[in-house]
C-alpha cells in the first residue's frame, strides 16, 4: 500500500506521530518540539488516553494514538488471556470495549470522532476475537489504526490540493494553531504546482502550537515562513498583505458553525474587516446539527499564567483558558472539504454529495 | 507638596518607576517583573536612553526617565565642568541640549511626546546655568522631573476617575497592555466609591505587560484579576460578560485614529462585535492632526520566537513585530481625557476646551 505521507514534514509522517510497536504505543511529545524532539512511550492503554488528556499530542495526533491505543489494548488483552492460559474472546472483547470508552472519552470535545474510531477498531477485533490468534488480533488492530491514517491522509490530500488551489501565486496565507495533514499536504500541493507561498504563522498560545508545529512543517518543507504573536494578526493581514487565512476545525456543525483553537474567531473577525476570504479545511460532522451538541472545553487556568515553563504572574492572579472558539458561519468564506469547497451555510449539500459516494469517495448513484 | 502616588500598587510608586539620585537614575526593570523585582542603574544618560530603547520600563515610564535622565546629564555636565574649573554655562546647555535629543529619540514613536518633556528640563537647566551652583542646576533638573510625574498623575487619577464612573457596580473590564498610572488610579477610584471590578487582562506578548504588570497593579490593589492570552480575547468578552473594554493609547491623533500597543484593534474589532464599549484613556496630541505624522515601530522578529528565555521555533523560522497598531474612531465608543470624554470624531473639542484652561485646569475665559 502506497504510504500517504509520502514528501511531508517530519512531524506529520506516522512512526512521529502516534505508533504500535511490540506492546507499545511511541507518541512524539507535540508539547515540546521542536525545542526538544521525544516520545512518550505508554505500555498501558490508559497512559495513551492520560497522553491525549495531557496533550502530548494534539490536532490529527490524537485520533491516531487512540487506534494506535486500541491495538495495545488488544496486546493487553490478548497477553492478559495469553498469559493465563485461557483465552476468552468475551474477555478480550469487554476489556477492549473499555479501552474504546477510556480513548474515545479523553477529552470531552472530540468524543464524537474519536468514537467513530475507536469503534471501527473494537469491531475488527471483536470479529477476529476467538478465531484468530493472539498476534493477529493485535495485528488486526494495528492495520486498521494504519488504515485509517493512511486514508485520513489521502482524503487530507485530497483537501490540501483543494486549498492550496485558493492561494494565489506568490501568495501569503495566514494560519491558527496547527492544522496537521493539511498543512502538509496543502505545501506538498503548492511545491508540485510550482506555487511559491509565504506562510504566517499566529503562534498561538499558550501551547504554541502555531510557532513550533506549523512554522516548523513549513519550514521543513522549504517553505519561507514567518511567525507572529496572538495579538498580531489584524494589523499583519494589512501589512503583510496577507491573501487568505485558512484554519483546520475541531468541529464544523452542519450549520455551518467552526469549533477550532481559541483565535479563530477573532482572526475571521479581522479577515472579514479586511475582505481577507477565511477558509476552514475539515468535515462538516453530521453527528452535530448545530451547536447544542457541542462542548467547549475549558482547560487549567495556570497554563495561561506560564511563559513555556516559567511562572510570570504576581501570586494571586488566576487564568482561564477555552480551548476553543466559536466563529459563525457569516465569518467564514468557505469550507474545503475532500469534495470541494462549500459554502458554511450550504453544509446540506456535503452531507447530499458524501452520501452519493463509497469509501473511497466515488460516485454510487447519479 | 502632596505625592499623588498614594495608595497606588508598587509598581506604579515614583521610586518603582525611574528615579536619580546622587549621580545616577534608577530604573525598575519591567521586562521581569514581578518574576524577580530588579533594578536598572545608569550613571550617563545615554544609559539612560539605552534603557529606554531596550524596554526596560515602557508605557508612561520612559517619560519619567526621560526627565530623570536629563537630571543625570545636568549633573554629568555640571560634574565635568566643575571639576575642570571651569563652569561654562555654554557647555553645560550644549551638553543638555544633546541629551535632551538622545533621550526623546530613543524610540521613534513617541519622539513628539518626549521632546515637550525634556525640552522642558532643558528649559529649567538653561535659565539655571550660569547663575545658580551645580548642585542648584541638578537640583532644579530633579524638581522638574519629579512636578512632571507628579502633576502628571494629577491628570491620570482624572482620567482614572472619569474612566472608574463608566464601569457599572460588579463590572468586568478587559484590559490590553498596560495602561499604566491611569491602571491604578481607575483602581483607586472604584476603592474609593464601594465599586466591586474583576479584571481580565490580555497577557499582551511578546513582553506579558499584561498578565506581568496590569495583572499585578490589580492583584496588589486587591481586586480579583483573571489573565488570558491574547487569542482568547473576542470567546472571553462574550463567555465573561465583559462590560467594557479600556487601553491606554500611544498616540492619539485629533482625527480620532488610536495608536496603541499591538493586538488593541483587533480586541475593539471584538467589542464592537459584542457591543461591548471601548473607552481609550490618554491625550489627544495636538502634533498629529492625522496619521500621517505617525511611525509605527517595528521591532527585532527575534522577540516572538521567544517565550520569556527559550526559544521555541526550529532554526529557519522568521520573527516579524510590529509593536504597536491603530484602531479607527469609528471602533471606539470614547475618549476618556482629563476634561472627560470625548467621542473620537469630535476630538477638535478637546483641542478647544483645553485651550480654555491653564496649567492646573483652570478655566481661563468664557
Amino acid at each position: 500500500m502506497k504510504r500517504e505521507d509520502e514528501g511531508l514534514a517530519f512531524l506529520l509522517k506516522y512512526e512521529n506521530i502516534a505508533w504500535y510497536e511490540k506492546g507499545a504505543v511511541r507518541i512524539l511529545d507535540r508539547r515540546i518540539y521542536p525545542v526538544k524532539t521525544e516520545f512518550v512511550t505508554c505500555t498501558d492503554y490508559t497512559e495513551v488516553a492520560q497522553a491525549i488528556r495531557d496533550m502530548v499530542t494534539q490536532s490529527a495526533g490524537p485520533y491516531l494514538a487512540a487506534a494506535m491505543g486500541m491495538a495495545l489494548a488488544a496486546y493487553q488483552a490478548v497477553h492478559a488471556n495469553v498469559s493465563a492460559k485461557n483465552a476468552d474472546a468475551a474477555g478480550i472483547c469487554a476489556y477492549c470495549e473499555k479501552a474504546a470508552y477510556d480513548l474515545s472519552h479523553a477529552r470531552p470535545t472530540t468524543v464524537e470522532q474519536m468514537k467513530s474510531i475507536v469503534e471501527g477498531s473494537l469491531n475488527v477485533i471483536k470479529k477476529y476475537a476467538g478465531t484468530a490468534s493472539a498476534d493477529e488480533i493485535v495485528q488486526a488492530a494495528f492495520e486498521y489504526a494504519f488504515n485509517y491514517v493512511n486514508g485520513n491522509y489521502k482524503k487530507y490530500a485530497v483537501i490540501g490540493a483543494h486549498t492550496a488551489d485558493l492561494i494565489p501565486q506568490n501568495g501569503t496565507v495566514i494560519t491558527q494553531c496547527f492544522a496537521d495533514t493539511v498543512t502538509g499536504t496543502m505545501l506538498r500541493s503548492c511545491k508540485e504546482s510550482g506555487k511559491n507561498v509565504r506562510i504566517i504563522c499566529a503562534e498561538t498560545r499558550p501551547y504554541f502550537q502555531g510557532s513550533r508545529l506549523t512554522a516548523s512543517v513549513a519550514c521543513d518543507m522549504g517553505f519561507p515562513v514567518t511567525v507572529i504573536t496572538d495579538n498580531m494578526c489584524a494589523f499583519t493581514m494589512k501589512a503583510k498583505n496577507v491573501d487568505l487565512f485558512t484554519s483546520a476545525s475541531d468541529v464544523i456543525t452542519i450549520d455551518g458553525h467552526i469549533v477550532n483553537k481559541v483565535g479563530t474567531f477573532q482572526m475571521a473577525l479581522a479577515a472579514r474587516y479586511y475582505d481577507i476570504p477565511y477558509y476552514v479545511t475539515g468535515t462538516p460532522d453530521p453527528k452535530h446539527a448545530d451547536l447544542s451538541t457541542v462542548t467547549i472545553e475549558e482547560r487549567d487556568g495556570d497554563a495561561v499564567l506560564k511563559a513555556w515553563d516559567a511562572r510570570i504572574t504576581m501570586d494571586g492572579v488566576k487564568g482561564y483558558y477555552p480551548a476553543f472558539d466559536i466563529t459563525p458561519p457569516e465569518l467564514c468564506s468557505g469550507v474545503v472539504t475532500e469534495l470541494g469547497v462549500y459554502e458554511p451555510h450550504r453544509l446540506a449539500d456535503y452531507l447530499k454529495d458524501s452520501k452519493k459516494r463509497d469509501k473511497n469517495g466515488h460516485l454510487t448513484e447519479e
